[in-house]
């Protein structure tokens, strides 16, 4: 199967990502690379890593310019994604990189974003129970934000089986700074970040918190409610989420909580291929994903407290954002799931 | 005043960084200087930024070559550090970066040390409630932990003003890689800590839970537990701490709760020369304080979760240990408490 | 075509490199993984990023574990593989990733390592002039060196062109920690390297200068003499070398000799799959070429002192350790030169 | 004696250094905080590492606003200081850390910077061979590029010894990224530059370049031609410069150059108090510089190609900006040179 795929958004990081990945799909033959303020310029000029598209030329972000081909994915700005999504062909795939499409509920849209609600497609997470199948066949994915990914992977397995409490949930995560995107800020520049941490969005108000406790309540049947403070460490990629939660009385109870959980986490999570819960002892490290699809979780019980403590490392680009758009684009195309996908981080 | 000092454990981090500081005091003579291993060797060959003492030659750690001296600061693995201590004279101000002599609780000590108590002493965190008054004059120090400082300083205004819940404390701190030592470990090499966040001592097991809780509950008279999980990020230096706490149905229950906890924050802090709660939108960054004595304290309320959310930035070498060790020694022997500390960070 | 392939010194970077790249490879069938003081052990443990081969142990780097694959990757400390590699069968295709077979002068081996010569290899360097015919059915190759490839790829053509004068050759090379090995040395670890640049091996005494020497001169049949000083950068992967070399007179007297330089590059380049010259004004960084095979050059002629100065960043376990090891097996073994290695490098 | 002092230019790093070496000078009270577009904020929204100065609001770059001080220190674009000094007291000491008045060329300013040139005021090296009586109550200082800095200190002393050859001198320099200003450009964000290592103004571009020949011509007597290369590190602060020329006929026929040469450069520093040459087989880092106002240096001879090597490590805001401002300032008021600078660098 031959697949032709346009790519919005490209002289950011998140499109740029997906070209990364596409450039070594063996289905996929890469038509229009579109930007905004940089079309008309050279993709190696703006994505020096991207050697085999180097002269390849950017055009404008326009609904003629992407249609035609089988699947689009459009990494652009909230809102921009919409109006362009909804006058593309509904035989054609798009696949959003950004938050339009994710959240079910108008009202937490309007509350966090601003704005008039776009609609809910089908959401990019194959690891969320049941989800795998309602995207084979789909020609609208919305693509979970990378903050939601690691915390609905490092957390699921234990609301699912209804071990954990709703009302007492922390999540603490430490985002590479790609995740604040290519943008020309003094914040964000090197002499600022390097050597430093800082959190941002603290007391609820980074968007994603809504996402979190979506996937969270339809993962548990419960009305889960999260505390979310993400922070910027100093390194390119990845994401460390570590998210606790109190356990609810009746695996508490048990003899061995913590043998029991693990098991809950483990059995989640046998037949993934992206997301692996690691040996009891050693810990997950963001560089040991980076640049892969996959993610590494480890789980702890700290009795004292009746909690447990999840910690799970993604790439934020990669499982974060572009290579779980290109597993869900493989699903709903019928392809083998990892295909052109590694397993592997770049590390050291 | 003239104060002749030495400093024991200069080869490791935390005595290299008291004899940073140590060598812009103007009230201090630097004495003996010793190591363990490095015995005999230029401080220049091992602490190449000490410029001013590159030719003091290190002497062995013994009560001989650290005696006769008004001061000295132990820098050295638990344990060693009660060995020696308990052979000083009393007359001498001992101050004890390590853990020795930091917890109340015998039983907790022996939990999570797995060997006998040496015994408390006065805990040098001048900012702590009544604790200002208990190291003027005191003969033996002990200097908080890193973590535990951080913590301490987010969370006690809250825990004295009975605004806080005991039972739901849930602490991530995120630290420099000089908070691991100065120690030639594969896992701590450049290549592997460059890039990459990792978690370590989860589900309770880090040694500083205890001091963050005995703290905690000293500060509010009620059983707090906290459950605390510290993550290695990669830069050299600075912790980041993010704390969070329900809040009490007394305080939730108040038209503006954030009002009234942040300037319960303020005014705990008002007073106090190193501990600054930043302006409202402003959120700490460790790098604004690297080097120097201070701690930047931001507050959020969280009002869907009713939690607050406290971000402290410190310095683990500076505030976090031979810092807050030299405002220690300032106090204790009648000083400026400001005397040889910097307010100024080190930055970009 | 499927290869069985054994790999030896698995939990150094190098050799978890050539599996990172091993495991992508469609032809490659991966066998005996093999170490030292850490056989017995998960690969996963030591190597974390390598997922899809986590549950593989590693046994002992011996002879008969080495045997009876198509292939053998060496990436030994120098002295090690000579040994192995004189015991394996002649018609092994043995691939030496460590300094044993790379000189052809003893005289220079017995200088720079203080042991008998092993002898020479075939040298892994297919953009040397002639040199790709000869790896083709080789049953022997010597991976160059990290530095040697990045100086040769930038110096090369000018002295194949006869346009550079041989006595006057400055290179100051930038390279990530992980040149440094996988060591539990104090002096590499995060503390002491983030932040820092230091360079080492000081005044012609690294031995990677005899292996430049002898590449320029076996380009341009001149004795080229090299000035060479390493420096150590904060950053794991990558080297960014800035070669300079005067300008012969001939092509000095040209109208413009910037233009006639940049096309004897150019041309040099204009065929190879993996070295680039970059569009004019565009300079080469390291992240660009992260994790993939990929050589970014630029050139350009400082005419005030007549000197050509060019910069070659290349990341140094891939192109310049790994990946040109499985380039030069692709083409020993008649695969496509490109098979399982990438043109894209993982960035930001 | 105390000094009342102006700072311009505020909110970059050049100036934000001034002011965090000023806070801590016994002898100064700060009075004008000045900028440009950010006039009207808190110091502390800017540079929030000036804790003591956190609450002092920026008023506009003006004649007026600088007026009335004993010594105005400006951090301004090039041209901009030039226009501004011309209408300040010529009674009041002006230090620029800014280009306009460093050249005594004129054509080659107006090669390099375009404009008409403002004239050339004291060098501010006092390490400069007789430059350090000029500075004496000098009215007018202009203080040296922070490449420049570094390149002089590492080549003056063989140059002013007649041991060095003026046509073949090649300096590459690593730069932390503070040297590129407090800008907000996408090459400079810290996804950018983390983990990647890249050269720019390649080919004697570079405007430092004719200040650095300047430097070592003056310290000669020769012409002396420079093939310089400057480099960004992944890194905030510091300069790693690598010099290195052909050693003189003369002092090549010596039975033993390396002694000989190591002699001129301990010779040249040993009274300095900021320039110290390392004991052999040490090497200079620039994190043990970090923050202070130290230069480290180290030298080693190359027979095989008969050149010198010398690795000069600064911090470039400290010594190669602020802190070389700070200490022309101490010279030219008749203050202790060392007054208000450290010795000793924040590491690790």
């Amino acid at each position: 199967m031959t697949i032709s795929v346009a790519v919005s958004g490209a002289s950011g990081y998140a499109g740029g990502e997906v070209l990364r990945l596409l450039a070594s799909h063996p289905n996929v033959t890469i038509g229009a690379i579109t930007a905004h303020s940089n079309a008309g310029e050279r993709l190696g000029a703006l994505a020096p890593n991207l050697h085999a598209l180097a002269n390849r030329v950017l055009v404008d972000t326009t609904v003629e310019n992407l249609s035609g081909h089988d699947v689009v994915f459009l990494a652009l700005p909230h809102g921009a994604s919409a109006a362009i999504a909804a006058q593309l062909s509904p035989d054609t795939l798009v696949i959003d990189a950004g938050a339009d499409h994710r959240l079910e509920d108008s009202t937490a849209w309007e509350k966090f974003y601003g704005s008039e609600h776009a609609g809910t497609w089908p959401y990019g997470l194959p690891e969320m129970p049941g989800h795998r199948e309602r995207l084979k066949g789909a020609k609208r994915i919305a693509v979970p934000g990378c903050y939601p990914t690691s915390s609905l992977l490092a957390l699921m397995p234990g609301f699912a089986a209804g071990a954990l409490m709703p009302d007492d949930v922390v999540i603490v995560a430490a985002s590479g700074t790609s995740g604040a995107g290519k943008a020309a800020k003094v914040n964000l520049i090197g002499s600022e970040v390097m050597g430093s941490m800082s959190p941002y969005g603290v007391g609820g108000l980074h968007r994603h918190t809504p996402e979190i406790e979506q996937g969270l309540s339809n993962a548990s049947g419960l009305d889960v409610q999260v505390s979310f403070t993400p922070t910027l460490a100093p390194m390119s990629r990845g994401i460390l989420t570590t998210a606790t939660a109190k356990v609810s009385a009746e695996f508490a109870a048990l003899e061995n909580p913590e043998a029991v959980l693990r098991e809950i986490w483990e059995k989640a999570y046998a037949d993934e291929p992206f997301v692996h819960v690691l040996p009891a002892g050693q810990w997950p490290a963001t560089k040991s994903v980076q640049g892969s699809n996959y993610a590494a979780i480890q789980i702890a019980y700290d009795s004292h407290v009746n909690r447990v403590v999840v910690c799970a490392a993604i790439d934020n680009l990669t499982k974060g954002t572009a290579g779980g758009a290109v597993q869900s684009m493989n699903i709903a195309l019928g392809l083998p799931e990892t295909t052109g996908l590694t397993f592997q981080g770049v590390a050291p």
